[in-house]
C-alpha cells in the first residue's frame, strides 16, 4: 500500500518540461491507466485526443490557461452519445483525467490538470474537429519536469472529516 | 511504474464485502489519499463523511442504488463555499473519489463508486444534517471482499484515442 500512497501524495502539477518527446509507449500506458477508470453502468463514455506540435501550440494560444512547453498533452472528452444516466460522464472522465495523471507522475513525467473553459470551446471545436456530441472537459500537459520535485506536504486536514453526521 | 499500472488496472468494482471491519489507520490513508487530489486554484473544495452502522444502513435505502453490507463507506461532498471558478468543484470531487477507489483497492479492500442521485438529495441531507453549502456527489462503500477478484481484462480501446484531430 505505502507505494500506492505515496504516489498519489507526493504527486503535484507541474508546470514547465524539458523540450525531450514523451515515448509512445509511455503515452499509450498513460491512455490505458485512463481507459481503466470507473464509469457509470460501465458506460465508459470518453474520447481522448492526443495534442503535438503545432495542433498543441494553437491550442494553448486558444485554452489560455493552459501553460505553454509541453512536448505533448491529453484532451479528455466527454462522449454525450455513450452517456446513460443524464450527466454523470462528467464524472467518469473526471475519474479518467485522475488516472492520467497519477499514471504521469509514476512514470517520473510531471503534468498539470487544466480546465476547459467554456468560452474557449467554440474555437478548440473548430482547431480539432469535434463532433457535437464531444465536449471537451479538462486537458493534461505532460513531460519531463524541468525541476526535481521536492516532497510535498500532504493535504490531510482533519476537519473535513464528518462521522455518520455533519 | 509498473505497479501504478498495474493497481489501476485492477480495480474492479467490488459490491460484495465480509462483516469484518476496516480499520481507523485503513480509512484515515484512504481519506489521506482522497484529500490529495489536484483541484481548481487548490481550493480543495471537498468535505467528507464517514458512514457505519444504523446511519450506514439507512443511508443505503434512501439511495438505493448503493449495494448494502459494507462495513463503512464515504460519502464524497463538493463545498460550494470553497467553489472558486464556478462548477469546478464537481471535478475535483470526482479526483478525490478516484483517488478512494484506487486506495481502498491498493490496500487489499474493495468499494465502488455509486452516484447519488438528485431525489434522493433532500433525504440525504435530512439523514446527516448537511448544511446548504454542502452538495453530495459519490458515495464510496467499501470493505473486506467476499470473493478474490481474477485478473480483469484492460479496457484499453485504440478506437478512442485520436491524434492531433478528431
Amino acid at each position: 500500500m505505502k507505494t500506492m500512497l505515496d504516489t498519489i501524495i507526493s504527486r503535484r502539477s507541474v508546470r514547465k518540461w524539458k523540450p525531450d518527446p514523451v515515448s509512445e509507449e509511455d503515452i499509450r500506458d498513460i491512455l490505458e491507466a485512463a481507459m481503466n477508470a470507473p464509469s457509470a453502468v460501465n458506460e465508459q463514455p470518453w474520447q481522448f485526443v492526443v495534442l503535438t506540435g503545432p495542433v498543441l501550440e494553437e491550442f494553448t494560444k486558444i485554452n489560455s490557461n493552459t501553460p505553454k512547453g509541453a512536448p505533448v498533452g491529453i484532451l479528455v472528452c466527454g462522449d454525450k452519445k455513450a452517456d446513460k444516466l443524464g450527466g454523470f460522464y462528467v464524472h467518469d472522465c473526471c475519474a479518467a483525467t485522475q488516472n492520467i495523471l497519477l499514471a504521469v507522475h509514476a512514470k517520473g513525467l510531471g503534468g498539470v490538470w487544466t480546465a476547459i473553459f467554456p468560452n474557449a470551446i467554440p474555437e478548440l471545436r473548430r482547431l480539432l474537429n469535434l463532433p457535437d456530441h464531444v465536449y471537451p472537459l479538462a486537458f493534461v500537459p505532460f513531460g519531463h519536469p524541468v525541476a526535481k520535485q521536492g516532497k510535498p506536504t500532504s493535504r490531510y486536514d482533519e476537519t473535513k472529516v464528518h462521522r455518520n453526521s455533519w
